[in-house]
C-alpha cells in the first residue's frame, strides 16, 4: 500500500479506530479478551474495554511462531479494514542465540560482526512471529552505577554511533519489505536516558541543551541516518520535561530538525507517568502533552484510547494530529509487508531449524571472543598446556552468563566455562569448585576450594555479579565485587600460587580486591550462549584476546563519574607533581580512571612508530591524512585496534582533552608491520559553539594515535 | 568624590596606569618592587614591571594595621594622582576570632548570628587594614566529596539566599562610607562552582541554564539584591565557556539583567587559566575574552596590564570598556571613603582591643552552640553530672579545629574539647586519650584508651577529618571517617560501654562505622575559637543542641548526590514496596538519605499538630496563612526550628518533591505551646519555565511543615 492508499483506509476509520491503533498492549489482553465484551483483570485495572483491546495496533512482547500466527489469524478474522496487527519485542543482544551484552560487543569495535549479531537476532527473532525490535539502545552512559549500563556500547559519541549504524543495518537489512526475515529497529531512549543523577534508574537528567547535542544525541541520529524506522522516548526528563511529553524533543529536533518520519512510541507507561513526575495532572493532561510532543504509540497505558477522543471532540487537538500519527504506524505495517503477509515470516517449522543453528551460536563465539577484555596479564595467561588448574567462583560452572535483556535465550543453552575448559583440557588436568556464591561464602566450600588450589599450579577465579545485578531497575552503589568473592580471593591469595581471574559482570567495576590481587585478569561481561567456549579458549590461547574498553573502569564509585574525553579544567592534574594542592583531582586517590577507554591487552605486544601527517596545515576542503606504523613485535599472531583522537587546542567553548575520530583493526602475524592511514577532513572538527551553531575553528589540532585512549603518539596541525 | 569627580580622574589617567588599576597582586610584589626599576623574582615570573606594580590597584591577602599602614602611605607617596590601594582578603568565618565553618553556620538556620558573625570578621578585619573580603561563598552543593562544601551554607535556595543576605549586611552594614569597621563584600563564585562534576575540585559544571535559574543563582541573585558591593567569577565552565570569559554570564545575566553595577574581580589567575581551559590561545585571547565578558580586575595573572593596552590600540577592545572598569574600581574606593581615608579604620592600637575580644569569642561561642547537629542520641547524652567520662581520639585534645579558610584565625588560641571538658568537671571523672592519630593507630595508644575506657561510665570519642581535608583543593573520593578511627571505634565498641562520639569535619560524611556503633551522635563541624567550649556545653547538657543539617548526609558516596528537593521520576520508590524492581532505586542501598535535609534532634522533643491553612484556595493577590501548633513535650527547654515546604503538584516542568519556603526557630519551655504562622504568597509560588520565565501556574499545591524535610504534616490548597 502507498501513502495514498493508506490515506484512504485512514479515511474509513472511525476516530476510536484510529485512537486504537494508537494503543499497544501484552498478549494477555489478547488472550483475555472475549467475545463477550467482558471486561477481565488486566483490562478492568487499565479501564479499558474488549472493543479497544480487538482494535489495538500492535503488541509487545509475543514471539514463537505458533502463538503470533494465532493471535494474528484470529485478529484479522475480526479487523473491520483488514488492517494486520504489529508484533514487537525486546530483542536486544540476540533472540534465543544469545551473543554477549551490547556493553561487551562495544568493546570489541568489531562493526561487521555487531551488525552480523543483529541480522541473526532479526532472522531468529522473524521467523519466531516479531515484527519489530526495540533495539538499539544507544544511551551514552558515563556512570556505572546505572544497571542499563550493560544495554549500551559505552562512553564514545562516535564509537557508540558506528555500532548504532550496525545494528539498525544488522536488525532491517536494506529492503526491509522484501526481506521477510528483518525487523524494523526502533532506537531508544529518546533522549539522554544513560544520564541519570547518581546513576540511579529512571532518575532525573539534567544538562546543556550543547552537552546533549554535542555527545548524547549523535548515536540517534546515526542510527536515523541508517535508516532506522521506529524512536522510543525516553522515562526521563529532558530540561524539565518527560521526553515522552517533549514537544521540543520529538516535534522539534527529532521531526522538524532530522525530519524523522518514523514511529515515535513511548517507554512503558511512560505516558502515565507524566503523572508522577509531575508533568501533567491527570491521564487527560498526559494524553494530551504526548500527542502534542509526538508520541505516535502508547505503551500499556489507556491515556490515548481513554482521551484522544475527547481531546478531538473538545478541540483541544487537532485530529489531523491523529490521522498522521496512524498513518505512520499504517505506513510501518506496509513498509513490512504485513498488509500482504500478515504473518510475515513467522514459521513454525522454520523456526525450528534456524533458532539456535549452529552458524548462529558459531557468530555468537565470535564475537564474545572478540568482546573479551584482557585487563591485566602477568606471566599467567594462557594458561600453560601442562598445568594443573583449579577453576573455582560463582561462574565456574554458572550457566548465568547471559546477561539481563536475553529475551528468549535461555540458561540452558549456555554453555559454561567449566564444561568448556573440561572439554579442551586432559582429563585430571582440571578441578572445578564453585567456592563460593556470588554473595554468599560457607567455610566448607571455602575449604574444598583451597584444597583444590592447593594441588594446582594456577587458580582460575570465575568471579561477577548476577546477571540481575545489572539491567533495567539494578542500579547499585557500591559497584565492587560482592564481599563474599572478595573474601574468596584474600584466601586463595595467600596460597601465594598464580592466579587468573575472569570476571562475568554488566557495568565497568571497581576492582578493589581483584586487580592487584589477581596476576591476571580477563574482563568476560556476561558473554552469551557461547561464553563459556570463548573465555576457555581465549585462557587456553586458543585465540588471542583483542577486545578494548568501551568504557574507563573507575579506581572506585567515588570517582565516578569518569570518561576519557572531558575537559581540561583550567587547572589540570599534572602528574609529574602530585603534591599540588590546588588542581583538579581528588586528595585521597589517583586522578585517571583504573583504566582508560580504548584500553585491552593482547598475548602478543605491539608497537607504535612513524606518527605522520600529509601536512602541517589543512584547509575546509582538504584532507588530513595520519599515517603511523605499527608493528607486530610479540613471539604470535594478534588483532590490534589502532585509535586516531584529536584534540581542538582551543576553541570558543572548551574542547575535549581527545575525541575518538577513527579506528581500525588489524591482524599481524609476529614481527610484521603495516602502515595504517586515516583520513582526516574539516567535518571531524566540528562540534556545537555556544549558540549551537554546528562548525569548525581554525587553529591548532593535536593528533593523538595509540592503542588506547592513553598511551598515544603526538603530533599536530592547523587548520586554515 | 562622585562619578563625575572620578570621570575627570579617570580622563588624567594614561592608559598604563588605567590599566594597573585592573591588576591585583599580593603584597610580596609590593615587597619586592624597588625604586631602582629592577624586575625581580616573581615579578619576572609573571613579566609585569616594577612600574605596573607601583600603579596596580589593589591587593590581595594583606592584613594587619602596621603592614598595610605601611604598604599604603609608601604606595599614596608615588601615586601620581592619589589614588589609594584595595586591601582585599580572604576574610570568611571569622578573621581572628573564627566562627564555626558556613556549613555549620548553615545548619544553625540562624540568621541573626549569621549576621553578627560577619559583622564582627568585618570589625576585626577593618581595623587591621582590610577594605574588602571574598565572602560571602555562596554557591550551592550536592556534592560532599567537594572539598569546598565547607564553605556553603549548604544545598538550599532559600535558605543559602537568607545566610547570603545576613552576610552581605554583617560586613558591610548600611553606610559603608562612614562605618570603617565594616568590609565591602564580594560575593562568589559566580557562578554554580559548587556543582563540579563528581565533586572533583575546579572540574566541569554543566547543567541546564533553567537549572541554573532555579537553583543557582538565587544566591548570588540575594546577595546583590541586599547590596553587595563586588562578584567573583568562578573557576569552573558555566555551558563550556569559563565564568571568567562568559560573556553571557557576566554582561547579560549579571549587568544587564540583574543591573549589577560594582566591580567584578576574577578568581585566583583564572583569566590565563582561560588557556588551560582552551578557551584562549594565549595570555592575549584570555585579556580579550574576560574584558570582554565584564571582569575589572584581574587576580595573579597579568594578562591585562600586558595586552589590554595593545588590544585598545589595535581597535579590537573599546576603550570605554577599560573606563568602565576603572570607573567601578574607583567608585568602590569613593565608597570605602578612601580617597579621604587611604588608611581606613586600620590601627594598631585599637586593634590589639578590637581582635579577639571577649564580645566577638562569646559571639563565636553562641554561634558554635547554634551549629551543632545531634545526629543521634540513645540516652547518653547529655552526660550524667556524676558520669566517669573516657575522652578519646583524635580530636580530644586537638586545636585543629577551626577549619579552612581561618583566615589569620590561629590555633593556639581554640579551646580545646579536653580542656574544656576538664575546666567544667569534676578533678578526676575525666580520662583524656588520643587513641589514635587522624590515620594512623598505634597498638600502645590503643591499649591506654581500652584501659581508659575499661574504668570510665562512658566513653566520648572525638573524631574526624584534619581541615585540611577539606576546603579548596581537598576533594575525597572516600566520605568515610579515616580507617584509623574506624578501627579505634570498633575497639572501644567491644567494651560495651555507651558511646558518644562528636565528629569535627567539614563534609558531610558517609557514618558507617560510627553511625550505627555510637549511642549518641554530635556533629561539631568545625566549629571554630570557641569550638571546644560549645561542644562541652553541649555534652554536659550545660546548653541544650538545636542544629539542623542544611545538606543532606548520603547512606554512602556512590549515593550521591543526595539532596531533599529532587524531583519525583515518572517510577518513584515507594518505601512499601522495596522489592519492587522497577522503580528509581538502587538495589544495594536505601533510597533516602541517611540523614535528611533540616534534621537534628534535641535533648527535648516537640510535638506538631493542627496544621491549618486560611483557605483552601488562593488568588494571586492573596496571602495563604499556615498555622501549626509546636508543642515541647519533654522535660527541658529547647529551640525549635520549624520548616515550611511547598510541594507544586504539577507544572509545565518537573517541580521538586518539596522546597524550603519558610522557617522560624522557637525557644519553648516544657510543655509550653505556641501557634506558628506562615505567610505564603504567590510570588513564593514561582518558578523557572522551559522557556526561562518566571511565573507561577494555577493548581494544586501541597503544604508540608515539621521539624525537617521528611517528617511532616500535610495539607493543601490551590491557586486559582
Amino acid at each position: 500500500m502507498d501513502d495514498k492508499q493508506l490515506q484512504s483506509l485512514i479515511e474509513q476509520m472511525t476516530l476510536e479506530e484510529k485512537v486504537a491503533q494508537l494503543l499497544q498492549l501484552t498478549p494477555n489482553f489478547h488472550e483475555c479478551s472475549d467475545q463477550e465484551g467482558q471486561i477481565t483483570g488486566p483490562m478492568q485495572e487499565l479501564g479499558i474495554t474488549d472493543h479497544m483491546v480487538a482494535a489495538s495496533g500492535s503488541v509487545l512482547g509475543l514471539s514463537g511462531a505458533e502463538a503470533v500466527i494465532n493471535i494474528q489469524n484470529d485478529y484479522m478474522k475480526h479487523s473491520r479494514l483488514g488492517i494486520p496487527l504489529l508484533f514487537m519485542a525486546d530483542v536486544v543482544h540476540g533472540f534465543k542465540t544469545i551473543f554477549p551484552i551490547p556493553l561487551a560487543i562495544g568493546c570489541s569495535w568489531d562493526i561487521e560482526l555487531a551488525e552480523k549479531s543483529a541480522e541473526i537476532a532479526a532472522r531468529e527473532a522473524a521467523v519466531s512471529g516479531v515484527h519489530v525490535t526495540f533495539a538499539p539502545m544507544v544511551d551514552l552512559v558515563r556512570d556505572p552505577r546505572w544497571g542499563r549500563v550493560m544495554e549500551t556500547t559505552g562512553e564514545d559519541p562516535y564509537l557508540n554511533s558506528q555500532f548504532a549504524r550496525a545494528f539498525v543495518r544488522g536488525y532491517q537489512g536494506v529492503r526491509l519489505k522484501e526481506e521477510h526475515d528483518r525487523l524494523a529497529a526502533c532506537v531508544k531512549h529518546f533522549a539522554a536516558y544513560g544520564a541519570p543523577e547518581g546513576g540511579r534508574e529512571y532518575n532525573t537528567v539534567d544538562m546543556s541543551e550543547r552537552q546533549l547535542r554535542e555527545s548524547y544525541l549523535p548515536a540517534y541520529k546515526a542510527a536515523l541516518d541508517e535508516g532506522c524506522e521506529m524512536v522510543m522516548s525516553s522515562f526521563n526528563t529532558v530540561d524539565g520535561i518527560p521526553a515522552t511529553g517533549n514537544e521540543k524533543l520529538l516535534r522539534g529536533i527529532l521531526r522538524a530538525e532530522w525530519n524523522f518520519d518514523g514511529v515515535v512510541i513511548s517507554d512503558w507507561a511512560s505516558i502515565r507517568e507524566m503523572i508522577a513526575h509531575g508533568a501533567a495532572r491527570d491521564d487527560h493532561e498526559a494524553a494530551y502533552r504526548a500527542i502534542k510532543a509526538g508520541v505516535d504509540i502508547e505503551m500499556m497505558t489507556p491515556c490515548y484510547v481513554q482521551h484522544l477522543p475527547q481531546l478531538v471532540a473538545s478541540g483541544l487537538i487537532d485530529d489531523k494530529l491523529i490521522d498522521e500519527a496512524v498513518l505512520r504506524i499504517l505506513r510501518l505495517k506496509a513498509k513490512l509487508d504485513l498488509f500482504n503477509h500478515p504473518l510475515r515470516a513467522a514459521d513454525p517449522v522454520r523456526e525450528r531449524d534456524v533458532v539456535l543453528c549452529r552458524e548462529h551460536r558459531q557468530a555468537s563465539y565470535e564475537l564474545a571472543v572478540k568482546s573479551c577484555v584482557l585487563l591485566k596479564n602477568d606471566n599467567v595467561l594462557p594458561l600453560h598446556q601442562a598445568a594443573k588448574v583449579a577453576l573455582i567462583g560463582p561462574f565456574a560452572q554458572s550457566d548465568d552468563i547471559l546477561g539481563w535483556w536475553s529475551c528468549e535465550g535461555k540458561t540452558e543453552d549456555a554453555v559454561k566455562l567449566g564444561d568448556a575448559l573440561s572439554a579442551r583440557m586432559q582429563a585430571g588436568a582440571l578441578k572445578i569448585i564453585e567456592g563460593c556464591g556470588v554473595h554468599t561464602i560457607a567455610e566448607h566450600v571455602l575449604e574444598q576450594s583451597l584444597e583444590a588450589a592447593r594441588c594446582a599450579d594456577v587458580i582460575v577465579l570465575a568471579l561477577g555479579e548476577e546477571s540481575a545485578m545489572s539491567g533495567e531497575g539494578a542500579s547499585r552503589t557500591d559497584i565492587r565485587l560482592p564481599q563474599a568473592q572478595l573474601e574468596l580471593i584474600q584466601r586463595l591469595k595467600a596460597l601465594g600460587k598464580p592466579i587468573a581471574a575472569v570476571i562475568f559482570n554488566g557495568r565497568p567495576l571497581d576492582l578493589h580486591g581483584v586487580f592487584d590481587e589477581a596476576d591476571a585478569l580477563l574482563e568476560a561481561w556476561f558473554p552469551g550462549t557461547e561464553g563459556g567456549a570463548a573465555v576457555a579458549d581465549l585462557l587456553l590461547g586458543h585465540v588471542n584476546p583483542s577486545g578494548r574498553l568501551s568504557m574507563s573502569f573507575p579506581q572506585s564509585v567515588g570517582q565516578v563519574p569518569v570518561y576519557y574525553n572531558h575537559f581540561n579544567t583550567g587547572r589540570p592534574f599534572n602528574s609529574a607533581k602530585r603534591g599540588e594542592r590546588y588542581v583538579s583531582k581528588y586528595i585521597d586517590a589517583d586522578h585517571e580512571p583504573l583504566l582508560p577507554f580504548g584500553y585491552g591487552l593482547s598475548y602478543t605486544s605491539f608497537d607504535y612508530s612513524e606518527l605522520s601527517l600529509s601536512s602541517s596545515e589543512i584547509t575546509a576542503n582538504q584532507t588530513l591524512e595520519v599515517s603511523v606504523t605499527v608493528t607486530n613485535i610479540g613471539s604470535r599472531s594478534g588483532i590490534e585496534t589502532i585509535q586516531l583522537y584529536v584534540r581542538d587546542i582551543s576553541g570558543e567553548v572548551v574542547r575535549p582533552l581527545r575525541e575518538l575520530k577513527d579506528f581500525t583493526k588489524l591482524e599481524l602475524q609476529p614481527g610484521e608491520s603495516k602502515v595504517v592511514t586515516f583520513q582526516l577532513t574539516e567535518e571531524q572538527l566540528r562540534y556545537h559553539h555556544s549558540d549551537l551553531r554546528y562548525t569548525s575553528d581554525p587553529g591548532q589540532f593535536h593528533i593523538l594515535v595509540g592503542p588506547n585512549s592513553c598511551d598515544t603518539l603526538t603530533d599536530s596541525f592547523k587548520l586554515v
